[in-house]
């Protein structure tokens, strides 16, 4: 058994490991303001590349980016009740515009009083709404296809860094239509763009599917989710679609004249994926090592280690490195050019190779004195780091060999990191649970990571729903999502006993 | 003379111009919430090219981006008063975490006052500093070097869009050094990458130099910017690099072990640049017809606008176009893929070209059915609009022969737009004035647009540096900078009359 990089293993404490990765990897640490994390360079390199790859699809797939106020008014939000609802108690508000000096502390000023509260936006439907009231007139402004990339603002009392943190940084897409079945197609279509990208970017299979009721957004008539499932067996919520149909164009008067002349109210969307996709890559593809990150979304696919001895040698070892570099930033490897560091910090070769692999840099090439000699390299996959002895799994190339090869490396190690989560995906849902009864039994003795349950339902909703939930929430499970490629209900639903309608998953969740 | 595309002329009115671009532009627009606007595609657009081409340049001279909290705890700014003092005015206070509904109204609970009030970032040296102070442990770990791009607020009583709004876009660079040359250093070297980019990718020529004390970041050591001219002689604060000293490190106790093992002070540095640049763009480059957006920071390079009739001529009409995209987006220019957009809009050809003319898109090319029997393209540059005689300045040329040209006009119009910003400036300077007198007739006189005044001062200090202020003041006046490259001072000061140490440049400014 090889000794890993981490003191705390994913079997040991999921919680912790967690929070080791994230330390030991460079990914972010407290700020020291309450439940606002700071992203390091690492962590916000690999934030940089997702919105690097999302921005692309969401532009070639006709949006436009726009930038909307920080602050929204508190009478934006009173128009659409249900929303208000669902976020007053989260939201930061800005009451003053100016600090005074008082009693030797500086203190709000009370002679600087807004007139009206400003909310830190938590999401922007109501602002975005009104800039639409204003945009759209005719139906030939229709569709509206606007996304933006922010920092958004929900009070979250327990915090757990990327998963749950006051600020976080997301873009979020609006776009208004002039039919439902216009706003339909939007929703659901944005919904693939995200399934697409979770699973060819970040190598994270995921179950796309509709939320139930009682998870929809708020003023959503539908809302729509990618979920992913973390090597603790919980889900993730990855991303989401919603279908708003006409209650924010009520609240906020977008009409339009449509081709007949009449007036009436615009169909909206929104969907949102945020910076918990950095947690979610962690608790997918982590191991007790530290990170592995996807080649695709890694900040530096190949990281040359060169091992420094004495000056005569270092020149010779330095240069054949920067040559190396050189050779290997001239490859495309997943449609882009090879991200290839040097690693020259003043450090020991060895506390650098250590740190690369907790950082999870998908091939890590170090370079000594022989290797120059010989023409060679010692190539390290960060997806097979060990022999079956325990041993690192380095291996000596040929330079000119591993310079045809690490494209194909690269493609490789995205494909097994995907390949290693999808089997894990499948393998941990529980299906045929026929009763509430087998359920509560799969999730008692299911071991410390159990993973999913689908079930059959018949939809209760009101009371009825409620009491799901409840009966849930004694077990701390949710309701995921109804999946869309799931088989048709065949069978009665485990909650009411009628007939089921469909199947919904069931799971711990983040 | 042609007739143009807006109402209102640089020459009628400047300011009212300048909305008019911004609005006819589509750049950006007032969002209804106080002194914030909304940014809209062509103009967030610009600013996206802002973003990645000065990126490049702060990562290619060793810079990581991070993120930092937009709340920053009042006891952060406690600790250096000159600073707090300096922001105290205008910021943005969060004081509640939650809404509550009280008599039919949602209102800031009372129940959930924050204990310590959160500001929201009018900068982020306190808490960058915080974060330094746990990074920096000994010489090996500096310098630190870090950027990051964020929203900030500063609470402005008025407000002008990109110029001066209560909330903005820029980046803020943040570095810390073992030594104070070493910190002096990156504030120049931070500097010419400012103006680098202002000139090569903005085509805003500037003139770089150390601010007046009394123009300092408040807790600077040392302020330096680059300053450009608009066309109405007054002058943009484009960018500034300040260097810190130890004032930062002393409040916030950002301290290293030396190689010999003591313990000492880090020196820092910061630096930013805004969306402000978009209004400086305006500014120096926009016309009569609009704006007019360097080839390099152009959303859209080159337009293709097809000029549509009846359903059978159509189609090969945009099959034409659409090959012509293709051909046209095969080629680099200035370094990077040609960005082509064709025009496909339910809208007249002729309104499609009056509003990429507004836009200010580099160059736009008609295409009709003669043309393409003929196997043309009509292509119109927005740098040279009109023919002598008032009419467009359309050029009926072959295809490939446009194609063959496109990448070499799009770097001529890059050229065009420099050299004449270029020549406003260098001829823009008055030279030569020696007396505060001599300064208040130029001023009195030099018409409605009148330039910079480039004057020799003994640079003084408390009293007399106020006294200046003042009197400059009164004139709606003040120091821009002291140009790097003046020639050494040879008379008297024309404040003081003491002999002059220095060249300043006095001018109006926004």
């Amino acid at each position: 058994m090889p000794k890993h990089a981490l003191s705390v293993t994913r079997e040991d404490d999921f919680a912790q490991w967690y929070q080791q990765v994230i330390s030991e990897a460079d990914l972010a640490e407290e700020s020291g303001v309450r439940g606002c994390m700071i992203i390091r360079p690492w962590g916000y390199g690999i934030w940089e590349r997702i919105q690097r790859l999302l921005d692309d699809r969401i532009k070639a797939t006709g949006h436009d980016n726009c930038y909307f106020p920080l602050f929204i008014p508190l009478s934006y939000f009173e128009k659409e009740a249900e929303h208000v609802d669902g976020f007053a108690k989260e939201m930061a508000v800005v009451t003053h515009h100016r600090l005074v000096m008082q009693d030797g502390k500086m203190v709000p000023d009370p002679e600087a009083k807004l007139e009206e509260p400003l909310v830190v936006r938590p999401t922007s439907e109501t602002v975005i709404g009104a800039a639409f009231s204003r945009w759209i007139k005719s139906w030939r402004d229709l569709p509206v296809l606007i996304n933006q990339w922010a920092n958004v603002v929900r009070w979250e009392m327990r915090t757990r860094m990327f998963l749950r943190t006051s600020e976080f940084l997301w873009q979020e897409g609006h776009t208004a239509h002039a039919t439902e079945e216009g706003a339909r197609e939007e929703t659901m279509h944005m919904l693939e763009v995200y399934r697409s990208f979770a699973e060819d970017c970040l190598a994270m299979p995921v179950v796309a599917g509709e939320k139930s009721e009682n998870e929809r957004f708020p003023g959503a008539d539908a809302t729509w989710s990618i979920e992913a499932m973390m090597q603790d067996g919980k889900a993730l919520q990855a991303g989401t679609s919603h279908f708003l149909g006409t209650t924010f164009s009520e609240a906020q008067n977008i009409r339009f004249q449509n081709d007949e002349g009449q007036f009436q109210l615009a169909y909206t969307t929104s969907w949102g994926m945020s910076t918990r996709m950095v947690g979610g890559m962690i608790m997918v593809h982590g191991d007790d090592d530290g990170l592995r990150v996807p080649p695709r979304v890694a900040p530096h696919q190949i990281v040359i280690v060169p091992m420094l001895r004495d000056q005569h040698e270092d020149e010779r070892v330095l240069s054949y490195c920067h040559e190396l570099r050189a050779q290997l930033s001239q490859l495309n490897a997943i449609n882009e050019p090879v991200r290839v560091l040097l690693d020259t910090k003043p450090v020991k070769a060895a506390t650098k190779r250590w740190s690369w692999v907790k950082k999870g840099a998908p091939i890590i090439v170090e370079v000594g004195a022989r290797d120059v000699a010989g023409g060679n390299v010692s190539v390290l996959r960060r997806t097979s780091l060990y022999k079956d002895d325990g041993k690192l799994a380095s291996e000596i190339m040929e330079r000119h060999d591993f310079v045809d090869r690490a494209a194909t490396m690269l493609e490789e190690i995205q494909q097994a990191l995907y390949d290693e989560a999808r089997s894990r995906l499948d393998g941990s849902i529980r299906r045929g649970v026929e009763t509430f009864g087998e359920l509560e039994k799969f999730f008692d003795e299911g071991g410390k990571y159990p993973g999913w349950v689908e079930v059959q339902w018949s939809r209760p909703t009101g009371a009825a729903l409620a009491n799901v939930v409840e009966r849930l929430k004694a077990l701390k499970l949710t309701i995921r999502n109804v999946p869309m490629d799931a088989p048709a209900a065949d069978g009665n639903c485990i909650f009411t006993g009628d007939k089921a309608v469909e199947r919904i998953l069931v799971a711990r969740a983040y």
